[in-house]
């Protein structure tokens, strides 16, 4: 028979029990954080028709798409992002729906682009949004989320960084470089890795004569007492001032709301690329991981559904970068690693022991503790050495003379203890050691 | 602006919360069972390699198959199953996996089939698989997990019927036409469909010539004392023999771990579709929905990296279908109808009030209970309307007078009941109500 060499595609891959373990854990944390704020799940197919993708794509992403005729001959694509499957299914179940409307999505989207180190082209999404409702107590629950998130998640050294569209796009209305605001907020959102000069340089080059308020403007950063007060003065546009307004007002409700002081902070170079964001934006850095950029961001946009439907749907949402998550929860040992989710495993001496272990083993699940039968009784050396090698802290043990005295060896794996026990009092062992 | 119509591709579905909800109940308990067993989540990439997938498709998945060209020119496709995907992980990572290995999987597959009333192009799959082991536990094991997983979901009422590919191999053998296995397999398979009658006339344009040992052979059920002893006679070729022999012992064994003995069944009518399975098959019914076919199945396979590798790697493994569960656990009504999964809406009289409802839901929340907030302080009957669309059971009211006396309203939307209270006892309220 022909073998078939097995492999991935470029740019995809597998995930074995110990990142899947982890990264289901932080998928579970997360969405109870989304529900415990009354945002409800929904899916999207993974397939839709190209240009139900298309219409809110970037020219840059209807390079990436993965898009294909079917059986029927209908032109379809892989979905890029979480946010277009949104739109669409507003639209479609809008009289199904009530708004405000809130729901979380999380799932695979697929982007084409040349492959790189650490860049893959399906990833996981862990999309959340407020659909439907203006008011800024919206902006600051998404905030909010952000940080019950990182907290669910054992990181408590993040800063969230703040900015709103309104005070740049204001600026440039009294410069007369409103036509120009894509580019400039294109060439802005590259502060961090070019730095100011080269920053005005482009601005320059895309047709900014005097780049050097823009560039001032990026460069504010705070949250201290008088640093709104310097905002007001930063332009006397109308929509500047009342972008200056709405972050005052922000900054508020999340005191309200008990949000850190020193977790958020207004930072005027914050841009988010996508040009559908219209108000209120903000990135999320980890302190002690800075350098894998930022690990979940949103912003508030207008109008939604545009593509789609006459009605004008505002909103705000963010999304975890669950790949970046798991990076910077590895590094600190947030979660154990483990190449199985149980913690004991049951071996027995001979075939008789081993319905014994079978039965001890249903009794410990109902008692929840999850657990492993080695389905052999084949040598002890043997059956260790697999406990060693998936990182078994116990096991518990059975042959002739414990299945007459009705009792088992718990063995420690980690110290080489073992005791000779009863049922009930395994149970009591494991469950005091969780 | 063009607008786009807003649309789904024929055989492809959006989930709404409401279904959302109960499918991720369903999930998590499913994979809370599968980890109580060690088995341990992998995930695999969606689009693969077409050659990768199409060496073990049948030639009705060959037509099926969502296929292209990517970017790169490379010969790619959506997966049709979590079977093959996972045949080539474990060849692909065989020096970093253990075997015994148990992992499960849940995720989307994709079959371009011809439309059908509650046929999917895109539908879910839920499948753990137990791979390198020999022994009849690993069988054991899986059907243990489907009952588990039954009972985790509140089923109560539900058979699985079990058989073994080899009592009907060892008749072929000796009747001569082991050749045409696969062919009568699949005939038999339709048993429930077309009858014996017919059954029996397809055998013969087969070539079967005398189709009664057969058809006999599948007629019989059962699990009372004698009935090995009836299945023993059926032939005495070896491969029957050892059939039945496994099938005495797989009794035992269940009978070791506790499942109850009216939900297993021998029923030799039980012949899985899939050529793949070599010994153990079995499916399972809910009895108060058992025109749905099928809930969840699987069997044993000899050799399942065939493919990809010459090392022999055996198994035994089985899947949930997850919408299948749906509707049957609907039409129980197993999981309560929710629009949300949040309990409770605050509804703010004033904005000054709002900021006191964030407060309150926010120790509500670091108290397990999860709410939503109304975002405006808009008129109270609006905000009503839309707790009562919702289906909210509770809402929790404040004005000008509770900001003053610290107090909240808690009104029952069921019965109307409202209630001045302070935070402690409406959280009292609510954790004692759930």
């Amino acid at each position: 028979m022909d073998r078939i060499t097995p492999r991935t595609l470029s740019g995809f891959k597998d995930r074995l029990p110990n990142e899947a373990i982890k990264k289901r854990e932080i998928l579970n944390r997360l969405s109870e954080v989304f529900e415990s704020f009354g945002f409800a799940p929904i899916e999207t197919p993974h397939l839709e028709y190209a240009d139900v993708l298309l219409k809110r794509g970037s020219k840059e992403i209807q390079k990436e798409l993965y898009r294909f005729k079917d059986h029927g001959g209908r032109d379809v694509a892989l979905r890029f992002d979480l946010t277009v499957p949104l739109a669409r299914f507003a639209t479609q179940h809008r009289h199904s729906i009530r708004l405000p409307f809130k729901r979380y999505a999380i799932g695979s989207v697929f982007r084409g682009e040349r492959a790189q180190a650490g860049r893959y082209r399906e990833f996981t999404q862990c999309d959340f949004d407020f659909l439907g409702s203006d008011s800024l107590v919206a902006d600051a629950e998404i905030i909010a989320v952000l940080e019950a998130g990182f907290e669910a998640l054992g990181i408590e050294e993040f800063k969230i960084s703040i900015n709103n569209r309104k005070l740049m796009n204001g600026l440039l209305n009294s410069l007369g470089y409103l036509d120009l605001s894509e580019e400039i907020l294109r060439i802005v959102d590259k502060l961090d890795k070019i730095g100011k000069e080269r920053v005005g340089e482009e601005l320059k080059s895309a047709g900014v004569k005097d780049p050097i308020p823009i560039v001032e403007l990026i460069g504010l950063k705070g949250s201290r007492e008088g640093f709104f007060e310097q905002l007001e003065m930063l332009s006397s546009d109308p929509m500047t001032q009342e972008g200056v307004r709405e972050l005052k007002e922000l900054v508020a409700i999340l005191e309200a709301m008990g949000i850190r002081r020193d977790r958020v902070e207004i930072d005027l170079s914050i841009a988010r690329g996508l040009s559908y964001y219209t108000g209120i934006v903000y990135e999320s850095k980890i302190e002690w991981c800075k350098e894998i950029g930022s690990v979940a961001s949103g912003g508030r946009y207008d109008n939604l559904t545009s593509s789609f439907s006459d009605e004008k749907i505002s909103g705000v949402g963010a999304s975890f970068g669950v790949d970046r998550l798991l990076v910077a929860i590895k590094r600190a040992g947030l979660l154990k690693e483990r190449q199985t989710p149980a913690t004991i495993l049951g071996v027995a001496l001979d075939k008789n022991s081993l319905l014994y272990i079978l039965q001890a083993l249903n009794k410990m699940r109902k008692n929840g503790i999850k657990c492993e039968v080695y389905p052999d009784s084949a040598k002890l050396k043997k059956q260790l050495d697999f406990a060693n090698a998936k990182g078994y802290k116990y096991v518990l043990i059975a042959g002739d003379s414990e299945v007459v005295n009705r009792k088992f060896v718990l063995k420690n794996m980690q110290n080489g203890e073992q005791k000779s026990l009863n049922l009930d009092d395994v149970i009591f062992t494991l469950k005091a050691d969780v």
